[in-house]
């Protein structure tokens, strides 16, 4: 089985290895990272520096398909940018078209959303409503093929579900072993509507100031 | 505050790349990637290539140094390995010495963990041991200024409770909201004593098999 995790430059690290070090812990599973160019592809902090070395081009046809989120997703989410074009092409020979956070944004500039329910990081379900899709706090979306996980983090229950769906629950069980994802948070404030609303509101800031330095330089 | 993530041929992406993305989080936190050498080195599946722009050399003091694990921590944890003469050097100035993972063979290798309790991927307790650990299965471990978290995943929970601890509650939180984590695996199977006894049987017949090619190669 063919993975095919497309980037871009600002993506968000941790929203593609989570769910990288699922995927590629499946027996018979190919994972392959893709970006348009091949080369250095910076995450949103500039500091994880990846080196890539396929683009879309050489994986027109993968079997999983998936992008991450980041910063830039609201500008990158339009008609005519690599990614979301390659989303668009690949989306009708997928076996699942899948995104981890604002990912999803860049699934319904491709038209995959129009009438689903779906999921984001939670800072952007307006931006997700826009783009035809009906946003949901849940954290892994199914809608017949196209499954969008929740912010970040989510990636790795996303992958995780995707596993056990695709390769049995043995499968899953094995790989999240191999991985000792026996999560142990040190609070609940993980989802929007279980955090403080004062933590809520110093996010909400905190992100949409790093989002506009962001589409600013990117 | 400084973060030096120091890797090497063969890292597990996710070990890093989960506190890699709770500090970079933190407002005033610098976080710094280091190997032995500057430009490509590839994770364990040697699919995601990291371009790294420091070595040990550029950051002999770092306030976090926090090393993840690999298929290949047996054979690097000896003297004289440069990871390893990184941690020993750096130690004592450090405000935390950690690790991920079966990074905590390489801080056992450094004489850092000499009498304390500590752990690591389950499937290394016994090579924890033999550096003089007190291994146990507790997901994040405290001993002085030395903490050390369990396999792979644990690492955003060992981050998170240290952004607690040096930060407050209010920004760990915060940092736990912007990730959305708000964990949801698809079974409680992620620590050796729920998993299954067959599932178990599998991984460690599956990475004992992935190690020796590991080591055999890397």
């Amino acid at each position: 089985m063919q993975v095919a995790i497309g980037i871009y430059e600002g993506f968000t690290a941790l929203d593609i290895v989570g769910p990288y070090q699922v995927f590629s812990n499946v027996p018979g599973t190919e994972v392959i990272l893709c970006a348009d160019h091949t080369g250095i592809v910076k995450d949103d902090a500039g500091i994880l520096r990846f080196d890539v070395e396929h683009t879309f081009a050489d994986v027109p046809n993968p079997e999983i398909l998936l992008v991450g989120g980041g910063l830039v997703t609201r500008k990158l989410a339009v008609p005519g940018v690599p990614i979301v074009e390659w989303i668009r092409a690949a989306h009708p020979t997928t076996r699942h078209t899948t995104s981890v956070c604002t990912g999803s944004l860049l699934l319904g500039a491709a038209g995959v959303l129009d009438g689903l329910k779906a999921t984001s990081h939670w800072i952007a379900y307006d931006q997700l409503r826009m783009h035809g899709a009906e946003p949901t706090e849940e954290r892994v979306v199914w809608e017949g093929k196209v499954v969008t996980g929740a912010g970040v983090s989510a990636g790795i229950d996303l992958a995780l579900h995707m596993v056990a769906e695709l390769h049995g629950e043995e499968v899953a069980q094995a790989v999240q072993l191999g991985l000792e994802y026996d999560p142990q948070p040190p609070f609940d404030s993980g989802a929007p509507s279980k955090a403080p609303a004062p933590i809520k509101a110093l996010v909400e800031a905190v992100m949409a100031d790093a989002e506009a330095r962001a589409m600013a330089t990117g």
